[in-house]
């Protein structure tokens, strides 16, 4: 079953290219196989995360730069982290439409229940991405929180999207996506307050210290008109190819891969040690007894790894 | 050393409050026994968490609301979760300035570099406040990541602020605040665009299924002025009084005590297992490894827990 699919995964079959990632972020019983397959041959795509508030038109800059990918015959892919709620279903007020350039492989995420955090959920369907041969893939994100900042630190290289005269994104800016963006973008450009906006991000960054010697520029664009898009390509490129030799981000990518071998490992470890102390599912007890305030989490705690067969926790 | 600081602190000492607070962020070696010790002293402060997007004003509202409390002698707290990034200090484009009412006691707490992540470093400081004896606590979040929604979900009662014409609040909204919201705050109402906000979200609240009956209100305020905020703390007391026999709400802070005993457990035991695995420091290797895709991080998983003396994992 798994291996037919991946036969076809392999031949290129974007159906089967769905099915693996749908499985993937299912976490279904083969996942793991799958990824222990994939992994190996992960590791060639140019992953670029896209990251800004809301309403600063970062999906219509993404399909723009997906068309100048598209254009020079480049398989790319997109995946849109979208934080979408389970309740309203993204479609009450209305979700943008997306360009939907043919021949790029758009896959939305929603932010929510994954087991392990969205940022593990994004890197196991990046490597998917990455093993079928879609190149560059497009990460795209709604940049404030910490879940956020965890996905784009996967990337080869970050974008942060601004838009002029809106004191909410610098506000954005100040959740640590500033130390994370390697290239700034002001989109819609043909709003008043652009040199302000470009002022605040110059200034904010004559303090970030780089030890690679990177500068981050700030690209002018307005997505919607296609203006600036193929110089922001070209900017992309440059950032590329300068961080092939950055030390800093390799240390950054070494992070990532420590991030993301933690969160595996930590979700492995619980389950595991709640199935051993916990057999008949009397964790629910438990939990009630805290919830009451009639034992206390940290005891628990101390309590569970006592219980449980690690030899050196005790 | 502890026990003095404890004595200190149960004698309602504001500096010994603070340190008590600081070691339990920092995980000082006291803090376990810290906790152990207050946790069952908890549990008899109303929770109130507000959250909006940066620019709704949200602060200035819980500095009313403080003032309002204050002036019927409630000890209360405040716990403002700053989206500051260590890079900018929050000093760079000027942190607003709080009222800072008399009697007020106000912990700021960054986003990041929290063991264990946020929410579980939020629901420690309250614990502390709580077994302080401080109530109400106002804990305030910006409200967009999954880290902020876990921390309202520590609240008895939940506001959710917003601004009149801002498109982008309303896509905050879809960001899972909404299913959370038990009272929605249209702030700045001295703005156009107040009824087509209010519009919107009553729209969006038509189409949520509250089994435990509660109407979610829509209150109006201008928090600069003042302007109905003694309304806003009279809703809040109708929501807390109501959610006292509210099974949903039960349920709420059952899965908040659920998801805080995983958090500590894993941290527990991911520190423990690579400590016995790794005895030597060996985990950078491995890490190294991986991101040069020599190795996968899902096979390394399987093999750290067959190493780990976890019986059943095998």
């Amino acid at each position: 079953m798994t291996d037919s699919l991946l036969d076809d995964f392999f031949k290129g079959d974007t159906r089967a290219l769905s099915r693996v990632i749908t499985r993937v972020e299912n976490r279904s019983e083969d996942s793991l196989s799958i990824l222990q397959t994939l992994f190996p041959r992960s590791g060639n795509a140019r992953v670029i995360g896209v990251t800004g508030s809301p309403g600063s038109g970062k999906s219509t800059l993404v399909d723009r730069l997906a068309a100048v990918y598209r254009s020079s015959n480049q398989d790319l892919a997109i995946v849109a982290v979208d934080p979408t709620s389970p309740f309203t279903g993204g479609a009450i007020l209305g979700d943008r439409v997306r360009m939907q350039t043919p021949g790029v492989f758009i896959r939305s995420m929603a932010t929510r229940g994954h087991l392990g955090g969205l940022a593990a959920a994004t890197a196991d369907v990046v490597t998917v991405l990455d093993a079928a041969g879609k190149n560059p893939i497009l990460v795209e994100t709604v940049g404030v929180g910490q879940d956020e900042i965890d996905i784009v630190k996967l990337a080869d290289v970050s974008l942060v999207v601004l838009v002029p005269g809106m004191g909410d994104d610098i506000q954005a800016l100040k959740a640590g996506i500033m130390e994370i963006g390697d290239i700034f973008v002001i989109n819609k450009c043909d709003r008043p307050g652009v040199e302000n906006m470009e002022r605040a991000v110059l200034a904010m960054l004559s303090l970030a210290h780089r030890p690679d010697g990177w500068q981050p520029p700030v690209v002018r664009t307005v997505a919607t008109e296609g203006t600036g898009i193929d110089e922001l390509a070209g900017t992309i490129d440059k950032a590329y190819a300068f961080f092939q030799n950055s030390r800093e981000k390799a240390a950054r990518k070494q992070d990532a891969a420590r991030e993301r071998l933690i969160t595996l490992l930590k979700e492995r470890l619980v389950n595991a040690v709640i199935q051993e102390v916990f057999p008949d599912g009397e964790l629910g007890k438990v939990v009630e007894e805290i919830t009451n305030r009639q034992r206390d989490p940290y005891t628990v705690v101390e309590e569970i790894v006592r219980n449980s067969q690690l030899k050196r926790l005790k």
